[in-house]
């Protein structure tokens, strides 16, 4: 019996859409889908694009400060934005992703991988995008075990019964 | 009796999570809930992430230029589109939020400032996210009297009894 | 009779908002709609703000590799982010374009062009953005002619129908 056998008939549902694979927006759908699943709807999560690298078993996340003008980091009571300038220079993505996983961590916000370990153990359907698999050449021995591979017909079948479905 | 007892129970809703706070991707959710709104749905605003800077009663939105192959913009009935190494020079993310800024007024386009008074005075349900406010260090203060503080429970409390749920 | 009238009213329905206008953003709501399409949904497309160009009859499609830390390629069987500073060299932009529709072709993906044309085809409902167009001054002659033209309150009153929303 696979998880969407085992779901509960009558409970709500959402459906979220994974496409970007950056520690920043890695953020959003794993707190949304491991709330849900806490609240006791089933939840599915289709991993496809550059979102796939998040079921990779060995996660490398980075954030860009290039192009993101709205970021904003809290350093030493100052809330700074980073100019496009400064966020060029060599190391930069490499600082702007350390700043904000210690920031994270100072804050007591769990990480990505603790995150999606929630998401296994509360039954969350995992689903990797097997078009983008074979586009980025990612073989099934390099994401997680623990999840189902599926096409974009398999997500259009869940969400068309889901009672909320994001793109994110 | 706030706004979720005063929503008229038979008209059709909508929920948006807003999740970037650039001058640019502020308009789709402003405009999205503004007419909404008018056409007689209940629309309720999640501000989170990034997003959250849009409650701010002082905004300073601002557009970067990088990053983002596909802004174009009519420049004396020539459209152009800026090449990230135009786009990397000092104040350029200035000139391009002046350039935007003044398009949309000759077009005659409201301002973020504007629709979000709008969306206010509509009864919009505004909502910011408690978890980027401590991530970020933002105060109750800094932001909009005018609107409800809340987690991702309340968001997805209010989406599972949505028609129409988009994250943004 | 026009395609909202010609459509199954008992079946399932999709409705995606495109915002986006860069090559590999492109992707998603075009292979999302034409599977949906195949699988027997009424689908409909509305292409506003980047998205818009998505409708133009010559597409001059791009991606840019600045900003966008997950974007890895295959490279003669290694995988390789591009470095920041390395996607600001004069000509990245468009090697990375280069890149991607080599290896979009190396492995058989349809263009953007082709997908575009099988929506057409499948009876998707294409619709582009009155507000958009006059904003970027497009003129109803650059885009598709077998598209529709409406604005917020055509997208809202579709979605309000849909089993699914999606906004990318």
């Amino acid at each position: 019996m696979d998880k969407s056998d085992a779901a509960n008939q009558n409970a709500k549902s959402m459906s979220i859409i994974i496409t970007k694979g950056t520690l920043d927006w890695a953020y959003p759908p794993m707190i949304l889908s491991t709330t849900a699943a806490a609240m006791g709807l089933n939840v599915t999560m289709f991993f496809t694009f550059y979102g796939l690298q998040l079921l990779k078993k060995k996660l490398d996340l980075s954030i860009t400060p290039l192009g993101n003008s709205a970021m904003e980091m809290p350093m030493a009571g100052m809330h700074m934005q980073m100019p496009n300038m400064l966020a060029m220079l060599p190391g930069a993505t490499a600082g702007a992703t350390a700043m904000m996983k210690n920031m994270l961590k100072k804050k007591g916000v769990a990480s990505i991988e603790e995150l999606r370990e929630i998401a296994v153990e509360s039954d969350v359907r995992l689903i990797g995008c097997q078009m983008t698999m074979d586009l980025f050449e990612l073989k099934r021995d390099d994401l997680l075990d623990d999840i189902e591979i599926g096409g974009a017909a398999t997500y259009i079948e869940t969400a068309t019964k889901s009672d909320i479905n994001l793109f994110i």
